[in-house]
């Protein structure tokens, strides 16, 4: 029920994932502890416990509420979309423009921390990350189907996809020449129509 | 000199390269200590001491190791080809060799551990992958005078071809039902055809 409070109004539990999460932005999960999370939210140990049960649950409702910002604000938005080739496109220009304009911190840990969950926490997230990859499977499918695309293996094209797009954070500056727009656009050209002019392509 | 050494033999000094690497993979840069190492090489702490100053001397040993075998079997073979496509193709196929058939472990902690180091064993580090990075802007600016490519931002070319392979790790098994030159030529396909059909990219 975590998720639902915080949406609404920022409760202590809310401000506790706040904090959490921008130090395990900056220090990483291993490093951060609880000590440290304690002292930035003003509670002590104890009443930091009175919240949340471990570090790792911490990590666990960091990436669900990533995941949450990840549905509502991409896939949600474009699974209905008809046409493969617009939901494709939908698709790459909201998640680009998730990780270069929103920027949440939730989403970095979710990528930088992908291996520090174990156990069934781990096997929530992984389940909702399969969803997303499943969903671009079936849409590459259908984009073959329908005679647009070239015969490429579904998955290769759906990681090739993620590759880009998840690797984005590692060297994107948001004050930097390129506008998250611009970066969107060339990115979803690059991946739909490739790097080379149709003539030398098919060379 | 500890390069030339390890390439001839396997010295003690290689040894415990070989062991932290495994470790690192294993473990994380921040989790693993040096005692672990020290009980994997059948050193004591002083002993492994005698051969190294720091982890992170020795994290920056394994990540120096891992670019020389990029630029010995990629980066080397690829830079004289003339043509600017052919250049593009056999670098693009030679990294996701390296990651998908070789799989050294010391480029999985080059794409793990990446903010762990620090000072100027980072600067080196960033430095040589930065010199990778110039080569294929390059590469891409010469394509697109040489007609062949549409006029894509060299840099969003560079990190989208990069984003692809860095992430290869993330997700391909072995032992999957995708064999890794099947994976070579279907990314090289796609990254310099695009997904679409050229009528459909065109449109």
């Amino acid at each position: 029920m975590t998720k639902r409070i915080r949406q609404d109004r920022p409760t202590r539990q809310a401000q506790i994932f706040e904090t959490a999460a921008r130090i395990f932005c900056e220090k990483g999960f291993d490093k951060a502890s609880m000590g440290d999370i304690s002292a930035a939210t003003g509670l002590t140990k104890a009443g930091l416990y009175h919240h949340i049960r471990s570090k790792e649950e911490l990590l666990y409702e960091i990436m669900s509420y990533g995941m949450d910002l990840f549905e509502r604000n991409v896939l949600n938005k474009v699974m209905a979309i008809e046409d493969p080739l617009e939901r494709i496109r939908a698709t790459l220009r909201g998640h680009v423009l998730l990780v270069t304009r929103d920027r949440p911190k939730e989403i970095t840990v979710i990528l930088h921390e992908s291996n520090a969950l174990r156990g069934r926490y781990r096997d929530r997230i992984n389940a909702r990350k399969k969803r997303y990859v499943k969903f671009l499977e079936k849409t590459f499918r259908e984009l073959a189907r329908s005679g647009s695309a070239r015969r490429v293996d579904p998955s290769v094209a759906t990681f090739a996809m993620l590759g880009m797009i998840n690797w984005i954070y590692q060297w994107y500056r948001p004050d930097g020449r390129l506008d998250e727009n611009a970066l969107a656009d060339t990115l979803a050209d690059l991946f739909l129509g490739g790097l080379l002019k149709p003539a030398a392509a098919s060379r």
